[in-house]
């Protein structure tokens, strides 16, 4: 049984909660929060304890593992003194909105050895992980094209947009991700960045783009596209298409039922797809957590390390230098 | 180039009117109808000249063959006529309402040589003979179930209900051949009706049904199922399953486009499908001429045959002996 | 909290085990089996007793309910004795084989007033009930047809196949049931029933059918067709169609993941549908159960009665006498 | 009766003349080709006269239009004669590759009246269209992303390679008139060019591209992203999204029949799509030509004009210099 510290009781953080408390062999043990009525209600309902402050939570003798669904800013100082504590942690993505700090934070953790894993969990949706798996396995030959369309249903606040650190770093950071685990070994080389400001005036405010677009290029000369948006009425549009020598994949979206409606004015209608990344994503944040869980029963590494939380965010960064120059960016990991 | 006579410009004359005109090796010569108006304007339009009498389209020397789409009380009169004449006969379904009617025809034509082929178009649509094809080509494993499902998209004025000979001849009568078309030499030996008026105060006054749904069975034990209805609003509903040992076969709806909607309330929404037979079934029906005219050329058998015409009343009749005593029928083509 | 005694730990048994250990307000109790093996296994699993008497599971005082998943047979007595002893009862389908014990058990617990209800799943299956939600809320305009489509994904060994009453009584009783709750208020008062022999060699040696097709009628002139299979290489066909006077909806397939794969042979291709009925109803089985615990917390009558349990074997039953007879026969419940 | 001169007797021609010889109100009367074999053929086939020269086809008092389907580099030479001679002009794309020997065209003819249309099929293909209706009756509401699909199903040979001119002015200029056309009068703005070799050896020996992405911008904001294969295994892939703030609608793929396919592997299989564009855009060819015969008839202007031909063209244009500059190229049309 390992005992977790949860950090953070937003949203995000309820979600983990709930599937912390599921796993057979784990055990919600600490809640860490500033916000005091969102850790009363979630120690209450999982009888778990709150920490009194992050450093119970996150070096506690009782505590095998961390889970970080806080603040971004905070998500570099929790990996530093969980990991640097003998913690296994796994944290929301991204790692820091800064590169700097997420280097920083990479030169602190240096010498430990626990395994970090990285939130993106869409490597864990049981038809995009098909894909991956088919072009590792050959199934439509040489990979040519990748298509990633993701959009989201409609536009978060002010605030959340305030803090997000821009559409390219909040957003697409997961398709980067995505497009990244689809292709192995074959790395992105080059990023190109489009944007506009065509749905809220929120995102007006703050400078950001709603619409975006984007192509990469990887070593072996796979062209990749993204696609992304702020607003789709119909849903949470996540499509994944794999183009090749030998034929095509397409992870297509998903209807809560399998219901199909026939009248005067339409046939072979569905019902809107899942309405967000919670309904859309359950099985696959579940099968990551199960992923973690034996990564650390295992002594494993992670399937998704810390190089890859910082890998997705340099390519956010060049993505805004092309939107911001005009050009085609060479991409150095180093 | 074969010279024809078209029997009865009316709606469905003039279809095979544009079909004959279409055709590089058929020229339209003779027209015939009662109703002047229709017969002008046709015989206009194709520059074909006006039969003054059913004799002079059905023997003239200038005629190679015969099509018939004039009323059913007249087609075996026609059938007959033109036969012995020595002309190649393409005749609408049905052959005739009254078995009696056609077996006199059926013993009048016994000497002759010339094809006769009844119009059941649906043979030739390219989905539905794919079905066929795959059955005998043995692409899904012994064949154990059969499904049709054939749906008008509304209901037919009285006129035409008082003449058409009840639902299970005139409407039925084409899934009954398509059932034998696809069973190949698996004779249907069994029939079961059932019927509503559901739909249709015309039906009613004709004391008709307006819903119906059929089972049947096969000598190797192949069970069939048939339903139809006078009224889909969403339009010309044509649908074939085959099941066997090996795997399911569908042929499915056809939309005009390939068009898919998406919005708040629907997803991968498309138009309504085709409307009715003349849209639906084009190609079937333009395949199903070059068929004939082929069987012309080839001195070959008409695929389908008089005895195609008789059987599937005989089915139909069967349906009716069936709906009248609540029993299943079992069926003898002698 | 309630506590459950389980009567069978069996296959369904085990499922029935996890989802009420699952549940926040329930608790395994007591298990009863005749096979020590498995009764033993599933206690510790779930840290339940075993009873060592079906009277301690079903009369116990430390019990408020009981879920019955034992062997057909011992259904009745289970459901008499449970029900007399005040527990709420989940019983799952068929009651009985036999309409004469279906009966006598009906006389027993008439005086009884907890809930009994009875484990006809599809009823619960969230795309099925969308259809049956649709026809009540009239979005469809006046049912005309009902078509299911039911197929297992292979046929059960001999063993089976000898205990299981008949393809009608094991099989096609979930669709009769099905039908009916579709229908609502709508009874259905004819059957006709066509079955053959085309797939397994057992079935023929305990001389039942393997692929069967059946339509029945409703008061108000429904026309219902439904069609069997013990073989379906692709799947476990579960499909449902609604036709009415506004248009249709279709209850599809599901496939384990949205993967469509496109290659030189074939294009929109998905992978076999879910297996069996464990994977393709597993949140109607959940979602059963959860309704059931609501019928005994609000004291609600049970949403599958003991009626409904009754009236889908006298269907079961008229179906039999409709194929041994070559009739359609008149529904009786009385 | 319009009489026409074909100009060019290749592919292309052949199905020109097919289309031609089957309007009702034209007439095929001249062709001209510098390959004997090529022009007699046809000429035999659709009895018309053969040209003894350019001129004489161009320039007859005979004719009254003028298709021109013949090798690139004769375009601008035909366009300019013909239209001087006061013939209608159709002209298939490109006008020239050349956008010096377009705009030298385009002086020449300034003085002229009659109507010019330039061949981009797919504006005529009736789901495409449908996007584009869509988007003008804002059923979409503000459109906000455009993605064009558009893969061949195989490369071409090295001779025609040598020719076309580049992947981005043979190919994608049919993506970027389409692109144009469904924006309707918001201009592209912006272009941006990604190019590989991972098909053919031939690509690679003329130094070309066989698999290609783009981003665009429209004036508006509109995101457009186009991507090209030169082999598609399973057909040729013809798609086109538009997504906007009501909605999105997708011109899907289109199979020859409409059967779908279950197995022990696959569900719900179709066929291959169409293999290339004769047949895919059969329709669209037949009815680009009717709005050309109505263009004449109606003294109105053709629906692809001369300048949609030199746009698309400077868009292509624009695409090499982005691919070779790893820049966002800003558009002029003057």
């Amino acid at each position: 049984m390992f005992n977790f510290s949860l950090m953070g009781a937003g949203r995000i953080g309820k979600m983990h909660a709930s599937i912390i408390d599921a796993h057979p062999d784990c055990n919600l043990k600490y809640i860490y929060d500033i916000n005091a009525e969102f850790v009363n209600q979630l120690a209450n309902k999982y009888e778990a304890s709150i920490a009194s402050s992050p450093e119970q939570a996150l070096t506690s003798e009782e505590i095998d593992a961390i889970l970080i669904a806080s603040a971004t800013p905070t998500h570099t100082e929790f990996i530093t003194k969980g990991s640097m504590a003998g913690k296994a942690i796994f944290c929301e993505k991204p790692i820091d909105l800064d590169i700097n700090k997420v280097d920083e934070c990479r030169d602190a953790i240096k010498g430990t050895s626990v395994p970090i894993q990285i939130g993106f969990n869409r490597r864990f949706d049981s038809s995009h992980s098909k894909l991956q798996q088919a072009n590792i396995n050959n199934e439509i030959g040489k990979l040519e094209m990748l298509i990633i369309t993701s959009r989201d249903p409609e536009p978060p606040g002010l605030d959340y947009l305030k803090a997000a650190g821009g559409f390219f770093r909040d957003t697409t950071i997961h398709d980067f991700d995505l497009a990244r685990f689809i292709l192995g070994d074959d790395p992105i080389i080059q990023v190109s960045a489009f944007g506009s400001q065509l749905i809220s005036e929120d995102v007006k405010k703050v400078n950001d783009h709603d619409t975006a677009m984007f192509i990469l290029k990887s070593k072996s000369g796979v062209l990749i596209h993204i696609n992304n948006s702020r607003r789709a009425v119909y849903g949470y549009d996540q499509r994944v298409e794999i183009f090749g020598s030998k034929g095509m994949m397409i992870s297509n979206n998903q209807t809560p039922t399998s219901v199909q409606k026939f009248s005067e004015k339409n046939t072979e209608s569905k019902d809107p797809i899942h309405y967000f990344f919670i309904e859309r994503y359950e099985q696959a944040y579940r099968d990551q957590f199960n992923d973690f869980v034996e990564t650390i029963k295992n002594h494993s590494n992670p399937s998704v390390s810390f190089e890859d939380g910082r890998n997705a965010l340099i390519l956010a960064n060049a993505a805004y230098e092309s939107y911001n120059s005009g050009k085609v960016i060479d991409i150095s990991y180093d």
